[in-house]
């Protein structure tokens, strides 16, 4: 499992690795918009990738990349430029207060739903979560 | 594998996605952080919230955080707090432009790296990429 791999070391210093992230998610989601533009225009092609991504994980940018390019370097390109222009694209939509605020309803929400669950219900007479006294 | 199931549909219309993919990296981040935190200043809660941590994917970040919040509700708010706090920390740092200009970097580094295993060099007598005339 890779997760535990990484568990270790201080990690509240700096955001490389959100920066890494953030490039290694573009260049999945390079991969997908690739892969659904050869599904209308070049099926051979479409199958072709779809294996390929099925089998190298593109969520190793880089190492992705450099695989793919071995093998088929025009869908290489095609997915680095994709990439690019998505990451253009998103800077623009980007907003990093309602970002902000999302994780703080999910937060809250999250808490609300734990307190539901807890929370004992004054008494009464009808099915579910009835307490009695005596 | 997961990526396969993700790559029906069309990507390219909006950004949900990668806002989804921000929180989930940063639910991760913030276990990261209290795992550290919990290392120096409580090992058998680090030793409890690893092994939970390693049972339990904290990428799908709404999940695991309800999961967590079952057995010990005290470290999922820990959790949601940690991660508002290093969100409200990134988006002071964030760079677009920069990162713009890292992908672009990391496209041209692999084009050149491919270029240069692609180029057929002169020939030569001697051992490596040697270029002589004649």
């Amino acid at each position: 499992m890779v997760v535990v791999d990484e568990l270790g070391g201080t990690y509240e210093e700096g955001f490389e690795d959100v920066h890494r992230n953030l490039m290694n998610y573009f260049t999945l989601k390079a991969c997908r918009t690739v892969l659904t533009q050869l599904y209308e225009m070049n099926p051979p092609s479409y199958r072709w990738f779809y294996n390929f991504v099925a089998s190298n994980n593109p969520q190793d940018g880089k190492y992705f990349l450099r695989a793919l390019g071995k093998e088929r370097q025009e869908l290489a390109e095609r997915v680095m430029i994709t990439r690019l222009h998505l990451y253009g694209k998103w800077i623009k939509k980007c907003d990093h207060a309602m970002m902000y605020q999302k994780i703080s309803d999910e937060n809250l929400e999250l808490m609300r739903e734990r307190l539901m669950e807890t929370v004992i219900w004054p008494s009464d007479d009808t099915n579910t979560n009835t307490e009695k006294i005596g």
